[in-house]
Protein backbone atom coordinates (compact mmCIF):
# COMPACT_ATOMS: atom_id res chain seq x y z
CA UNK A 1 0.00 0.00 0.00
CA UNK A 2 0.98 3.57 -0.80
CA UNK A 3 1.96 5.30 2.23
CA UNK A 4 1.64 9.28 2.86
CA UNK A 5 5.93 9.10 2.46
CA UNK A 6 5.54 7.94 -0.77
CA UNK A 7 2.44 10.07 -1.93
CA UNK A 8 4.32 13.14 -0.48
CA UNK A 9 7.64 12.16 -1.96
CA UNK A 10 5.89 11.38 -5.85
CA UNK A 11 4.36 14.93 -5.14
CA UNK A 12 7.53 16.38 -4.43
CA UNK A 13 9.53 14.76 -7.16
CA UNK A 14 6.77 15.44 -9.55
CA UNK A 15 7.08 19.26 -8.04
CA UNK A 16 10.64 19.67 -9.09
CA UNK A 17 10.39 17.43 -12.61
CA UNK A 18 7.35 19.57 -14.18
CA UNK A 19 8.95 22.87 -13.15
CA UNK A 20 12.33 22.26 -14.59
CA UNK A 21 10.60 21.64 -17.81
CA UNK A 22 8.27 24.07 -17.82
CA UNK A 23 11.26 27.02 -16.78
CA UNK A 24 13.11 25.13 -19.92
CA UNK A 25 10.51 25.47 -22.28
CA UNK A 26 9.69 28.98 -21.50
CA UNK A 27 13.19 30.40 -21.31
CA UNK A 28 12.93 32.32 -24.69
CA UNK A 29 9.82 34.44 -22.85
CA UNK A 30 10.48 37.57 -21.09
CA UNK A 31 7.51 37.92 -18.73
CA UNK A 32 7.50 37.37 -14.93
CA UNK A 33 7.57 34.16 -13.28
CA UNK A 34 4.51 34.04 -10.83
CA UNK A 35 5.10 31.62 -7.38
CA UNK A 36 1.63 31.40 -5.75
CA UNK A 37 2.10 31.01 -2.16
CA UNK A 38 5.13 30.77 -0.61
CA UNK A 39 4.82 28.48 2.12
CA UNK A 40 8.80 27.21 3.36
CA UNK A 41 10.07 28.79 0.49
CA UNK A 42 12.24 25.66 -0.83
CA UNK A 43 10.01 25.73 -4.30
CA UNK A 44 10.97 29.51 -4.81
CA UNK A 45 14.38 29.00 -3.56
CA UNK A 46 14.42 26.37 -6.60
CA UNK A 47 12.89 28.59 -9.09
CA UNK A 48 15.54 31.26 -8.00
CA UNK A 49 18.13 28.91 -8.72
CA UNK A 50 16.97 27.48 -12.14
CA UNK A 51 15.88 31.00 -13.19
CA UNK A 52 17.89 33.15 -14.21
CA UNK A 53 16.94 36.38 -16.43
CA UNK A 54 12.98 36.56 -15.29
CA UNK A 55 11.38 38.40 -12.20
CA UNK A 56 10.17 36.34 -9.97
CA UNK A 57 6.92 37.78 -7.83
CA UNK A 58 5.82 35.62 -4.63
CA UNK A 59 1.93 35.61 -3.81
CA UNK A 60 1.45 35.15 -0.54
CA UNK A 61 -0.56 36.04 2.96
CA UNK A 62 1.76 36.20 5.12
CA UNK A 63 5.59 35.54 4.59
CA UNK A 64 6.74 32.86 6.74
CA UNK A 65 9.27 31.41 4.86
CA UNK A 66 13.40 30.09 5.72
CA UNK A 67 15.49 33.15 5.71
CA UNK A 68 17.10 31.92 2.91
CA UNK A 69 14.36 31.64 0.47
CA UNK A 70 12.62 34.75 1.40
CA UNK A 71 11.94 37.04 -1.72
CA UNK A 72 12.43 40.74 -2.45
CA UNK A 73 9.84 43.24 -0.42
CA UNK A 74 9.29 44.50 -4.32
CA UNK A 75 8.46 40.99 -5.63
CA UNK A 76 6.35 40.23 -3.01
CA UNK A 77 2.40 40.41 -3.92
CA UNK A 78 0.99 40.42 -0.10
CA UNK A 79 -2.65 38.92 0.33
CA UNK A 80 -5.50 37.02 -0.43
CA UNK A 81 -5.00 35.58 -4.12
CA UNK A 82 -8.30 36.22 -4.41
CA UNK A 83 -7.80 39.89 -4.60
CA UNK A 84 -4.03 40.08 -5.34
CA UNK A 85 -4.49 38.33 -8.72
CA UNK A 86 -7.31 40.03 -9.75
CA UNK A 87 -5.08 43.21 -9.01
CA UNK A 88 -2.10 41.74 -10.76
CA UNK A 89 -4.10 41.66 -13.96
CA UNK A 90 -5.76 45.00 -14.34
CA UNK A 91 -1.96 46.41 -13.34
CA UNK A 92 0.68 44.58 -15.54
CA UNK A 93 -1.69 42.64 -17.73
CA UNK A 94 -1.32 38.79 -19.65
CA UNK A 95 2.21 38.81 -19.00
CA UNK A 96 3.66 35.88 -16.92
CA UNK A 97 5.93 33.29 -18.73
CA UNK A 98 5.32 31.06 -16.08
CA UNK A 99 2.95 30.27 -13.21
CA UNK A 100 3.49 27.88 -10.22
CA UNK A 101 0.72 26.99 -7.39
CA UNK A 102 1.16 25.02 -4.45
CA UNK A 103 -1.62 25.83 -3.10
CA UNK A 104 -2.81 22.58 -1.58
CA UNK A 105 -3.50 21.82 2.02
CA UNK A 106 -4.05 17.86 3.34
CA UNK A 107 -7.70 18.08 2.21
CA UNK A 108 -8.38 16.65 -1.25
CA UNK A 109 -11.79 18.05 -1.34
CA UNK A 110 -10.87 21.59 0.14
CA UNK A 111 -7.77 21.92 -2.44
CA UNK A 112 -10.28 21.10 -5.78
CA UNK A 113 -12.55 23.77 -4.20
CA UNK A 114 -9.41 26.22 -4.16
CA UNK A 115 -8.84 24.94 -7.87
CA UNK A 116 -11.39 25.77 -9.22
CA UNK A 117 -12.36 29.17 -7.55
CA UNK A 118 -8.78 30.68 -8.43
CA UNK A 119 -8.38 28.61 -12.40
CA UNK A 120 -10.56 31.87 -13.71
CA UNK A 121 -8.24 34.46 -11.96
CA UNK A 122 -4.94 32.49 -12.71
CA UNK A 123 -6.07 31.98 -16.73
CA UNK A 124 -5.69 35.51 -18.16
CA UNK A 125 -2.54 36.46 -16.50
CA UNK A 126 -0.97 34.09 -18.62
CA UNK A 127 1.25 35.61 -21.76
CA UNK A 128 0.68 33.45 -25.00
CA UNK A 129 2.69 30.29 -24.75
CA UNK A 130 3.01 30.78 -21.16
CA UNK A 131 2.90 27.80 -18.98
CA UNK A 132 1.41 26.82 -15.41
CA UNK A 133 2.60 24.12 -13.34
CA UNK A 134 0.19 22.62 -10.46
CA UNK A 135 0.20 20.24 -7.69
CA UNK A 136 -4.03 19.96 -7.84
CA UNK A 137 -6.12 19.59 -10.90
CA UNK A 138 -6.53 23.38 -12.19
CA UNK A 139 -10.01 23.96 -14.64
CA UNK A 140 -9.24 26.35 -17.27
CA UNK A 141 -10.91 27.11 -20.20
CA UNK A 142 -8.67 27.55 -23.15
CA UNK A 143 -5.20 26.55 -21.91
CA UNK A 144 -4.31 23.10 -23.02
CA UNK A 145 -3.20 20.36 -20.55
CA UNK A 146 0.46 19.22 -21.70
CA UNK A 147 1.98 15.73 -21.06
CA UNK A 148 4.30 15.91 -18.37
CA UNK A 149 7.84 15.34 -18.15
CA UNK A 150 10.00 12.26 -17.34
CA UNK A 151 10.07 11.25 -13.65
CA UNK A 152 6.88 13.04 -13.13
CA UNK A 153 3.70 10.70 -11.64
CA UNK A 154 1.03 11.30 -13.38
CA UNK A 155 -1.36 12.94 -11.00
CA UNK A 156 0.59 14.23 -8.54
CA UNK A 157 1.60 17.44 -10.74
CA UNK A 158 -0.32 19.24 -14.24
CA UNK A 159 0.62 21.20 -16.58
CA UNK A 160 -0.79 23.59 -18.39
CA UNK A 161 -0.38 26.07 -21.32
CA UNK A 162 -1.68 29.26 -23.23
CA UNK A 163 -1.66 28.78 -26.81
CA UNK A 164 0.36 30.32 -28.40
CA UNK A 165 -0.97 34.16 -30.30
CA UNK B 1 23.67 24.64 -7.98
CA UNK B 2 21.45 22.34 -5.10
CA UNK B 3 18.59 24.24 -4.37
CA UNK B 4 16.44 23.35 -1.13
CA UNK B 5 13.90 21.56 -2.97
CA UNK B 6 16.80 19.01 -4.32
CA UNK B 7 17.47 18.54 -1.06
CA UNK B 8 14.68 18.10 0.21
CA UNK B 9 13.96 15.65 -2.03
CA UNK B 10 17.06 13.75 -1.09
CA UNK B 11 16.55 13.95 2.17
CA UNK B 12 12.79 11.98 1.51
CA UNK B 13 13.84 9.74 -0.36
CA UNK B 14 17.28 8.50 1.47
CA UNK B 15 14.83 8.08 4.65
CA UNK B 16 12.15 5.83 2.95
CA UNK B 17 14.96 3.75 1.70
CA UNK B 18 16.98 3.42 4.88
CA UNK B 19 13.67 2.71 6.58
CA UNK B 20 12.61 0.27 4.01
CA UNK B 21 16.42 -1.70 4.14
CA UNK B 22 16.40 -1.30 7.97
CA UNK B 23 12.78 -2.70 8.50
CA UNK B 24 13.63 -5.52 6.15
CA UNK B 25 16.97 -6.01 8.36
CA UNK B 26 15.42 -6.41 11.45
CA UNK B 27 12.16 -8.27 10.35
CA UNK B 28 13.06 -11.26 12.38
CA UNK B 29 13.31 -9.69 15.47
CA UNK B 30 10.19 -9.24 17.84
CA UNK B 31 11.40 -6.15 19.88
CA UNK B 32 8.99 -2.58 19.46
CA UNK B 33 10.09 0.19 17.04
CA UNK B 34 10.66 3.42 18.68
CA UNK B 35 9.60 6.79 16.20
CA UNK B 36 11.56 9.86 17.88
CA UNK B 37 9.69 12.68 16.92
CA UNK B 38 5.85 12.42 14.59
CA UNK B 39 5.96 15.72 13.20
CA UNK B 40 3.09 15.40 10.73
CA UNK B 41 2.79 11.81 10.94
CA UNK B 42 4.28 11.04 6.93
CA UNK B 43 6.96 8.62 8.35
CA UNK B 44 5.06 7.32 11.24
CA UNK B 45 2.35 6.46 8.49
CA UNK B 46 4.66 4.54 6.17
CA UNK B 47 6.53 2.63 9.25
CA UNK B 48 2.77 1.60 10.38
CA UNK B 49 2.38 0.32 6.78
CA UNK B 50 5.57 -1.43 6.09
CA UNK B 51 6.00 -3.33 9.77
CA UNK B 52 3.70 -5.94 10.45
CA UNK B 53 4.40 -7.66 14.01
CA UNK B 54 6.23 -4.97 15.69
CA UNK B 55 4.71 -2.37 18.07
CA UNK B 56 5.89 1.11 17.15
CA UNK B 57 5.96 3.61 20.05
CA UNK B 58 6.46 7.05 19.29
CA UNK B 59 8.05 9.90 21.41
CA UNK B 60 6.69 13.47 20.91
CA UNK B 61 6.40 16.39 23.05
CA UNK B 62 3.28 17.16 21.65
CA UNK B 63 1.23 15.48 18.90
CA UNK B 64 0.44 17.91 15.89
CA UNK B 65 0.13 15.24 13.50
CA UNK B 66 -2.26 14.57 10.08
CA UNK B 67 -5.54 12.56 11.52
CA UNK B 68 -4.56 9.69 9.57
CA UNK B 69 -0.98 9.13 11.22
CA UNK B 70 -2.08 9.47 14.61
CA UNK B 71 -0.73 6.93 16.97
CA UNK B 72 -2.88 4.64 19.39
CA UNK B 73 -2.30 7.06 22.99
CA UNK B 74 -0.96 3.77 24.81
CA UNK B 75 1.93 4.20 21.73
CA UNK B 76 2.63 7.70 22.90
CA UNK B 77 5.16 8.66 24.99
CA UNK B 78 4.58 12.31 25.79
CA UNK B 79 7.52 14.93 26.74
CA UNK B 80 11.23 15.69 26.16
CA UNK B 81 13.17 12.86 24.98
CA UNK B 82 15.99 13.68 27.32
CA UNK B 83 13.56 12.35 30.28
CA UNK B 84 11.47 10.05 28.01
CA UNK B 85 14.48 8.11 26.75
CA UNK B 86 15.95 7.08 29.82
CA UNK B 87 12.07 6.31 31.72
CA UNK B 88 11.91 3.93 28.77
CA UNK B 89 14.97 2.43 29.01
CA UNK B 90 14.24 1.84 33.11
CA UNK B 91 10.87 0.53 31.79
CA UNK B 92 11.34 -1.74 28.88
CA UNK B 93 15.63 -2.43 28.78
CA UNK B 94 17.30 -3.17 25.80
CA UNK B 95 14.57 -4.00 23.79
CA UNK B 96 14.29 -1.83 20.12
CA UNK B 97 14.51 -3.82 17.00
CA UNK B 98 14.72 -0.60 15.25
CA UNK B 99 14.74 3.46 16.33
CA UNK B 100 14.64 6.25 13.71
CA UNK B 101 14.90 9.63 14.27
CA UNK B 102 14.29 12.64 12.61
CA UNK B 103 14.66 15.49 14.78
CA UNK B 104 16.28 17.80 12.69
CA UNK B 105 15.29 21.63 12.04
CA UNK B 106 16.50 24.26 9.67
CA UNK B 107 19.50 24.39 11.64
CA UNK B 108 22.66 22.47 10.80
CA UNK B 109 24.44 22.97 13.99
CA UNK B 110 21.54 23.30 16.56
CA UNK B 111 20.56 19.42 14.86
CA UNK B 112 24.57 18.26 15.18
CA UNK B 113 24.44 19.83 18.99
CA UNK B 114 21.25 18.01 19.42
CA UNK B 115 22.69 14.50 17.89
CA UNK B 116 25.26 14.60 20.23
CA UNK B 117 23.20 14.82 23.30
CA UNK B 118 20.74 12.16 22.47
CA UNK B 119 23.17 9.74 21.42
CA UNK B 120 23.96 8.14 24.31
CA UNK B 121 20.17 8.19 25.31
CA UNK B 122 19.55 6.46 22.31
CA UNK B 123 22.17 3.58 22.37
CA UNK B 124 21.43 1.83 25.32
CA UNK B 125 17.86 1.20 24.31
CA UNK B 126 18.26 -1.07 21.30
CA UNK B 127 18.51 -5.05 21.19
CA UNK B 128 21.60 -6.67 20.22
CA UNK B 129 21.29 -6.40 16.03
CA UNK B 130 18.93 -3.55 16.23
CA UNK B 131 19.45 -0.91 13.49
CA UNK B 132 19.25 3.27 13.96
CA UNK B 133 17.89 4.93 10.98
CA UNK B 134 18.62 8.88 11.30
CA UNK B 135 18.93 11.86 9.07
CA UNK B 136 21.89 13.46 11.21
CA UNK B 137 24.93 11.50 11.95
CA UNK B 138 24.74 10.47 15.36
CA UNK B 139 27.23 9.85 18.16
CA UNK B 140 27.22 6.45 19.44
CA UNK B 141 30.19 4.68 21.13
CA UNK B 142 29.89 1.02 20.03
CA UNK B 143 27.64 1.04 17.17
CA UNK B 144 28.48 0.35 13.54
CA UNK B 145 28.06 2.56 10.83
CA UNK B 146 26.15 0.46 8.21
CA UNK B 147 26.33 1.22 4.31
CA UNK B 148 23.48 3.09 2.91
CA UNK B 149 21.77 1.35 0.63
CA UNK B 150 20.79 1.51 -2.69
CA UNK B 151 18.57 4.96 -3.62
CA UNK B 152 20.23 6.56 -0.19
CA UNK B 153 21.85 9.93 -0.95
CA UNK B 154 24.98 10.02 1.09
CA UNK B 155 25.07 12.43 4.21
CA UNK B 156 21.46 12.98 3.78
CA UNK B 157 20.55 9.99 6.14
CA UNK B 158 22.48 7.57 8.60
CA UNK B 159 21.88 3.78 9.05
CA UNK B 160 23.77 2.43 12.38
CA UNK B 161 23.57 -1.53 14.01
CA UNK B 162 24.15 -2.86 17.24
CA UNK B 163 26.44 -5.75 17.41
CA UNK B 164 24.56 -9.08 17.76
CA UNK B 165 25.03 -10.48 21.47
Amino acid sequence: MTSRLDLFIDRMVSQRACLDFAIAETAVMQGPVFELGLGNGRTYHHMRNRIRSRNIYVFERAVASHPDSTPPEEFTILGDVNATLPETLSRMGAVASLIHADLGGHNREKNDIFARKVSPLIEPLLAPGGMMVSSDRMYFADLAEVPLPEGAVPERCFVYQKPHG
